[in-house]
C-alpha cells in the first residue's frame, strides 16, 4: 500500500479516522508513529499527505490535505476475455496500478461460462481489487469496468460506438504476423483500444468480427503467456509507442 | 500447459512413459485421448510432437519426435533483488515464460532477509517454477538462476566480470527522470542487463555500486508496480527496444 485512499465522505474537518483494513496496514506493515506523514489520497480526487495524530491497530487518525493531481491516466482502454476468477483478481490490480481507465471484460468462445458467475464479478469485489491497484500505482481516478456476458451484443451493438472513440484499435492474436510496432500510427495521440483473448485465443469467427471494426491483430512473438504476464508486457509496449513511436516499417 | 516437457533420460526407443503432473494434467485437464498429437519438448533441446499411444489418470505412452528449435533466447539478463517467496514463484516462472536464460536473484538493504532461507529457494523448487514458465512459454532451455545472499560481494566481486559481457546496463529506479529509452544506445545488437529492485527501490548505496559498474537509471514513470507487474512491464520494453530501437532523444 503506498497510497491511503480516502473516501470525500470519510472526511471531516480535515480529519480522517481509519477503523478498517487501513488502520491495520498502518499499525502493522508499515509501522506508522503519531507525527509521521503518509501519502494519501481521496478517491476520484487529489493526491496529498496525512498527519498521523493517533495510531492503533484498531484505528488511526490522520490530519490530511490534498494538493497535487494523480499522475495522468492511460490512453489505453482494454478488451478482456474474461479470465478465471483469481487471474482476474490479479490482473484487475496490475491494469489499476497501470493508470488503465476502461476496462471491458466480455465473453468469448474460449472463456469457460461459469467464470461469469464467479463472485470477483460482483461490483463491490471488483472495486476492492481495483482499490488495491490504486493504493499499489498511487493513483485516486477508480477505473470503470463494465462486464459482457454476450460476445454478440457486444461487438455488434456496443462496441462499433465506443471504437469510433479509438483511431487504433489492436487485437493480440498469437496466429499474427505482424508485431505491434507494425500495426501503430507513426505519431498517435489519441487513444488506442486492444482486446486480449483468453486461453487459447479468439475463435476465427471472433477475429472478424474485431476486423469488421477495424481491429488489426499483432503478436508478441512466439511465447504464449499467462494473461497476467501478457497484460502488464502488453500495455508496457503499448505506453512505450504512445511515450516514442517508432518509423513505421 | 501449453508445452510437454521431458527429460532426455525418459525417451527411451522415441517412446515415452509419464506418470506424474504431466499425465494426470494431460488426462484432466487437456482431456487428451489416444491418437492426439500434443506438443512435447525436450528439456534443453528440440521442440517436436508426441503421438498418443496410452492414456489414463495415472500414465500416459506417447510415442516423440524431435524437430524444432525453440524459440530464441531473450538477449536481456535480469538482476532481481530477492522477492517474498510468493512473488518469486510467480515472477520465476514468468521470467522463463518470456524467454530469459539468466537470474541473478541478488540481496538489498530493502530485501527482508528471511527470504533467503525460504524453501523456494531450493534448486530443485527453483528448477520446478522455471519447468513451468517454460511449458507455458514452449521452451526447452532452463535458464540459470544463481542466488547471491552478500550484496557487497556480488557487486564487488562478481559484477564486474559480468557487466563487462553487456553493453547496456539498465538500473530500474523510481527516483529516475530518464525513460528506459533515453538509456538505449541506437541500435543494441549485443546483450542488455537490467536490475530490479525491492519494494521501496534501491538505497542510494547500492544505487552509486551499479553506477560505479556503469549502469544508468531509469524509470516507467510516477506509478509503483509491484514486482510480478514491474518484471513483465520492464522486459517487455527492453524488448522492443531491441527489436525495434527508437532514436535517442
Amino acid at each position: 500500500m503506498n497510497l491511503i485512499l480516502i473516501h470525500p465522505h470519510e472526511v471531516k474537518d480535515g480529519v480522517v479516522r481509519l477503523v478498517d483494513r487501513r488502520a491495520r496496514h498502518l499499525a502493522k506493515i508499515l509501522h506508522a508513529q503519531t507525527g509521521d506523514t503518509l501519502r494519501v489520497g481521496l478517491l476520484n480526487g487529489l493526491l496529498g499527505s496525512g498527519l498521523v495524530r493517533e495510531i492503533s491497530r484498531e484505528q488511526a487518525v490522520l490530519e490530511v490535505t490534498f494538493i497535487t493531481l494523480p499522475p495522468p491516466p492511460s490512453r489505453l482502454a482494454l478488451i478482456l476475455a474474461l479470465p478465471r476468477p483469481i487471474m482476474l483478481n490479479r490482473v484487475l490490480s496490475q491494469v489499476a496500478s497501470l493508470g488503465l481507465k476502461r476496462i471491458f471484460l466480455i465473453n468469448a468462445n474460449r472463456v469457460e461460462k461459469s467464470f461469469f458467475s464467479a463472485s470477483s464479478l460482483a461490483p463491490a469485489a471488483l472495486e476492492e481489487r481495483l482499490r488495491l491497484g490504486l493504493e499499489q500505482g498511487v493513483d485516486t481516478i477508480m477505473p470503470e469496468v463494465t462486464v459482457h456476458p454476450r460476445f454478440r451484443p457486444f461487438v455488434e451493438d456496443y462496441l462499433p460506438t465506443l471504437a469510433a472513440d479509438f483511431p487504433t484499435r489492436l487485437l493480440a492474436h498469437p496466429d499474427a504476423t505482424a508485431s505491434i510496432e507494425q500495426q501503430f500510427s507513426p505519431s498517435p495521440t489519441a487513444g488506442v483500444l486492444m482486446a486480449i483473448g483468453p486461453e487459447g485465443g479468439w475463435v476465427d469467427f471472433e477475429v472478424e468480427q474485431f476486423h469488421l471494426q477495424g481491429f488489426s491483430n499483432f503478436s508478441l512473438g512466439p511465447r504464449i503467456l499467462r494473461v497476467d504476464t501478457a497484460v502488464p508486457a502488453l500495455i508496457s509496449r503499448v505506453e512505450q509507442l504512445l511515450s516514442y513511436p517508432t518509423e513505421k516499417r
